[in-house]
């Protein structure tokens, strides 16, 4: 099932997709909800980011080709993590499919882009394990973790490398009963392909990042897990691209990107 | 005017706090808000923290006497940042005056607080100026970073050395008309002083801060900033001790620290 937020005439609803067509809900699907007789065309309806998170969760350098990338790439000599860490973004950055990344006039870049796979817990937990982690799981989701590399590299956190406004991308829907660990995540850039990779490579299962996190921080509907990404993550972001990361069963993640003016 | 979040009897809402009254609001201070003619006596509330913020930012490394005493602490060469960078912290962790800080049985050590100042923002802003970085600022509360020495020393992210449940006790109250470069923030281990430091001492001012951030991001009413601590956090922290954050404008953040069973 597809789970989607939608926007309609000034009203905010979630819904369930099904192909073009969108059954309105009453309540949402991180509380109790329940179908109306309304349905919408899908096209008729502004796609909303499809949860904001009360905690913003990511798992950093998660996937060994992309990390030899960015040794590659800066001769470098990052370490594959020797545990699962976690890090945050932040719920100012997020935008929906169909918005648009803004680069700031002052970016030093590259730009570039990170086809995600993301988890979004639906029910509250703590102490899972990690043969019941999945239970609290709604379903996933598809980010864009657009990083400026300069900023990365130069600041001490990675505020402004990650989280200017609008380079969250999240969506377009949260689809259930997926197995997060055996997904292809591919990316485009003006409809060519860029990018593409199986979640089967993680380093640390979604499974695993979600037993260690419920150890000691309790999971909230609404939260999500971004998983991170593999592989090189080229060609740089530049004024006009589209960037879409696709995953067939939860759908398409399009963004244009505008360098705003100096 | 202090401004405080309540529950009584399953019901949440704003007030105002005049001593030891509380004026029932209608609304909140982050939207509209009017005082109705209901009057509580604060002892009969439960405080809750006064906001769960949308976008939770720190201020790393904000005073020169904190840094050059964790340097002798652990014979570290930490240099005072050259820019504001800022970092995050994540909602699980917060919790109100009165609550229990709870460290994880298997948390190392040593686990210390960290009394701060908080900026809550009160009014969307971008791009302002230093000279007009207030103007989004609602009021100051209190925060207290609770923090383990050992997983911030041993992780590759601040994700459970600073954000296990419990761990960002804030409050009581967001007090409004302050000067956040001049305040005297203390604290108390089990009503003995234990530290005091000025906000004057900030290496980067609110303003800073403000400013900074909003050049890239939004910044939305209920945002926190967490302006950073000054010189010891000690003593350490453990099982029964009170700990309280002062100051004598908001008032004061009082938890209770209870070490978890094995």
């Amino acid at each position: 099932m597809k789970y989607g937020r939608f926007e309609s005439q000034g009203n905010i609803f979630y819904g369930i997709v099904d192909g073009e067509t969108v059954n309105e809900l009453e309540g949402s699907p991180f509380e109790t909800c329940r179908p109306t007789t309304t349905r919408h065309a899908l096209s008729s309806l502004k796609i909303l980011v499809p949860c904001v998170p009360g905690n913003f969760y990511c798992a950093g350098l998660n996937y060994l080709a992309h990390i030899e990338w960015v040794n590659a790439r800066k001769g470098g000599n990052l370490k594959p993590p020797a545990k699962a860490d976690v890090g945050y973004r932040s719920n100012n950055a997020l935008i929906a499919t169909g918005e648009t990344i803004v680069i700031p006039a002052d970016a030093p870049g590259p730009v570039q882009y990170e086809g995600e796979l993301v988890a979004v817990i639906g029910t509250q937990a703590r102490n899972l394990s990690e043969a019941d982690a999945l239970s609290c799981v709604l379903g996933y989701t598809l980010g864009n973790d657009v990083s400026d590399r300069g900023w990365q590299a130069s600041d001490r956190t990675l505020w402004r490398a990650k989280n200017c406004d609008t380079w969250k991308p999240m969506g377009p829907f949260i689809t259930t009963g997926l197995n997060p660990m055996n997904l292809t995540v591919s990316v485009k850039i003006n409809g060519q392909p860029a990018a593409e990779y199986s979640t089967s490579k993680m380093l640390f299962s979604a499974q695993h990042y979600i037993a260690v996190i419920s150890k000691y921080m309790t999971l909230w509907p609404g939260d999500v897990i971004w998983l991170g990404t593999d592989n090189a993550t080229l060609p740089d972001l530049k004024d006009s691209d589209v960037c879409e990361i696709v995953q067939k069963d939860i759908g398409v993640l399009r963004n244009r990107v505008a360098r705003a003016d100096a």
